[in-house]
């Protein structure tokens, strides 16, 4: 059968993983179209706002990756209960997006002895100021990031922690211990084990 | 009676001014509360996440302008007839907020020259880039942004116009006449005329 999911992204984890993460969760089928990164001019101009993730369905395009991981969550179950709920989640999701954003100049710096100094800042400013208020929502809230249980907040940070560590150069989150223990709660959930030992290898 | 919303932030319009428009627009009487900018430093170590605006409501802070907003949205019945829907209108307010972001830096820029030169910018590449694709979207959607009906994006989008034209510098949303229907459309309804006509002046 021909999944009736299909996600397009660069060959890269980026803002599409968390899309992924929760598909998977949820056993839907997705076709995972990857694409080259010269491939990108063209396809970008079939693309509604020009960006990607996108996310095709019953023929209709669905654009912005926080927007695409929502609406997955309440396909899989892991929305909050209540409107205060879904507001607690989307909020960690929002900052997690806009404090990740802040990181992304590394990734494209060609040069070395910046990109070693941005990784710096990163590692001494930027992601402290992000990862610390996440560390005591997690505390707080029984080793989950809202309301106290497995939400999509958790998947969404959890699949962008993997690229966090990699912009860092080595593994932050062991610096905070409840986000490190999330980080291994949501990777023994099987339909996400399973997702990570069958996705395709990233770009190096 | 005292409201049960207490919305804070500076006083000015910015990321608050949708959440106006969204309680306003249901009838929802609200604290705005607004403080000065010296008043700042000690209020922040106040908010969860650094950051206002905060809405808070029953004893608990909600964060972020954008999930604040949806709550506000489903509280006054502003939101989508399906979960697909509600993808539409969470990527058009997702990409409203990414592009009006870009321009916040001429809001902070001293310097006359450099903020001339921002300004230039913005109204030659960022905004059109931006802007664009609204029209569009407006064109398609029987004038409204998203679904073919008033939602939330809607109030989103015509609550940061004013604030985009005051960065222009001139009246931008001229060149695009379904924004400038819709912004006239939006204006018009009463609930919204309302708070427009009383709301406290904004700071210079």
């Amino acid at each position: 059968m021909v999944p009736s999911y299909k996600l397009t992204y660069f060959a890269t984890a980026g803002y599409a993983e968390p899309i992924r993460y929760l598909l998977s969760y949820g056993n839907i089928e997705f076709e995972d179209f990857r694409f080259k990164r010269e491939e990108w001019p063209q396809l970008k101009e079939k693309m509604p706002f020009g960006h990607v993730p996108v996310l095709e369905h019953n023929g209709k395009k669905g654009c912005q990756s926080v927007a695409i991981a929502r609406y997955v969550a309440k396909q899989v179950g892991l929305m909050g209960n209540d409107d205060w709920e879904d507001l607690e989640i989307d909020a960690i999701v929002d900052s997690i997006k806009e404090n990740s954003t802040k990181l992304l100049p590394i990734r494209f710096e060609t040069d070395e002895e910046k990109r070693k100094a941005l990784r710096e800042t990163a590692v001494k400013e930027t992601l402290p100021y992000s990862l610390k208020p996440l560390e005591a929502f997690a505390q707080k809230n029984n080793g989950y990031l809202a309301v106290g249980r497995l939400t999509w907040a958790d998947l969404y940070f959890v699949s962008l922690s993997e690229g966090i560590n990699r912009l860092a150069g080595f593994d932050i989150m062991k610096d905070y211990p409840n986000l490190h223990a999330l980080i291994n709660k949501v990777l023994e959930i099987p339909s996400i084990r399973k997702w990570i030992e069958t996705r395709p290898k990233i770009e190096p």
